[in-house]
């Protein structure tokens, strides 16, 4: 998918929203443990419910390997299952992977085109070579960490270097990477006075989100600083949709708890159209 | 494993060496593709040919997950064989993971409670949150990035923040961490030099050394600056040993070269003691 189709894509359905699927063992519903695979019926479930609203999902990896093979398994089935059913939906392997070179190409292989995302997170700790093989594939989007939304960002990420923080100079030095229009950033919405200075470095990126609803952050804010003409946002919320209830309506809680955002967001998009 | 029996199997075997196990399957000897599991086979050769001349193995985990189901399932086969069949070895997970405090519970769930490693990567820039949860596992080793052995560790790794290289600022933060005592690091052999420096930060802590062999690092530099008086130092190869030949022989030769470097490694052990 290009940036300008997902940019289509929200328009459409008047929505940046994402939907992180996180999915425990210990807190999806009960009932689906009698199943053969709870993880992939649980988050068959709550896409088939919120499909309409969201713009993408977000598998996060150490949701799936934590359940080692059949983990795995159930990642690959989800991510099919968007893919065959859900094509205009934006896919992101919540996967925050890097390392050198050969590796990471290998990593990029496994994301972009054995399990077919549209995108992957990673950190870039290690630099440039850890971070192009990503950014080598066409039509695929490598979204890198820049100010996370937990506490342990202000040990490293706001560090002064000389001058400027260490992540508007991981912003600053990203842009001069090869193919590096591939590249959107992660960008914690607990922290919306940063947007500001951070468009002012990549004004015309994609940012995703993460931080709105279980996390803390506010919408309204996040939209006010960091949306530029194209949107430009993808706000991620996960625990505050997904485990909206625990019973045999959790599906239903899901969507109810998309459309509140969903709606808040048609009217910022209407309001700035 | 607790880093005393880490220490005893160094001097028993007088080797501190790690192999990497990055199974490729456009590099493994082509007849092995004919079998079910090429990188199973792969890696049980190779372990069964070195076993004796090195105290680590490290599976890279990309190289697994760019094959699927298939890879993680050949990941498991090794380090369940390596478990069960030679529980001495040291076996390290790099995976170079971190995430918020939620997200590494998983990962740390799924290195060291469903495959059963002794030691896992990680990435330090999301901070203090995203690693700790790594660090509650008991007899588990969480090894962190430091200063990487690719061209992309100068990128932010070294920038001057406030009088102190950022990979100082990491090792030196990392030292207040809950657990901390539970962390190694990962030093890149090809800046021997640093190694002084580093071990006025971390004089006890274990390092773990990449970039020996196919990225050019010198073990006598290496152990120059960065031995301690309990070695402290795992020092990683993998190309240079595991695909040593393409051929039949490909385990014989990986077992020469392992030798090579472990007969440097006893030398470099009995002249210290």
């Amino acid at each position: 998918m290009t940036t300008q189709q997902l940019h289509e894509q929200i328009l459409q359905k008047k929505s940046f929203l994402c939907v992180g699927l996180d999915p425990d063992l210990t807190k999806i519903p009960q009932h689906l443990l009698e199943t053969e695979d709870p993880i992939f019926e649980f988050n068959k479930a709550i896409i088939d419910a919120t499909h309409d609203l969201t713009v993408g999902y977000k598998p996060n990896t150490a949701f799936f390997e934590a359940y080692g093979i059949k983990g795995w398994m159930s990642l690959q089935k989800t991510i099919n299952y968007i893919n065959e059913n859900y094509p205009d939906i934006f896919t992101i392997a919540d996967a925050k992977r890097g390392d050198i070179g050969n590796t990471s190409s290998m990593y990029a292989k496994a994301f972009f085109e054995d399990l077919n995302f549209d995108s992957v997170t990673v950190a870039p700790y290690m630099g440039k070579d850890s971070i192009e093989p990503f950014l080598a594939f066409e039509n695929k989007h490598t979204i890198m960490l820049a100010l996370t939304s937990n506490e342990g960002a202000f040990d490293f990420q706001t560090l002064d270097t000389g001058g400027k923080e260490l992540y508007k100079k991981v912003l600053e030095t990203s842009k001069t990477w090869k193919n590096s229009g591939n590249l959107m950033y992660v960008v914690g919405a607990t922290k919306a006075e940063y947007f500001a200075e951070i468009r002012k470095i990549v004004p015309d990126s994609f940012l995703l989100v993460p931080g709105i609803g279980a996390q803390g952050g506010s919408l309204s804010e996040v939209c006010k600083y960091g949306m530029n003409d194209k949107v430009g946002l993808l706000v991620n919320s996960a625990r505050a949709i997904i485990y909206a209830s625990k019973g045999t309506d959790f599906a239903e809680k899901a969507r109810e708890e998309a459309l509140k955002v969903q709606q808040e967001m048609a009217e910022i998009i209407d309001s700035k159209s």
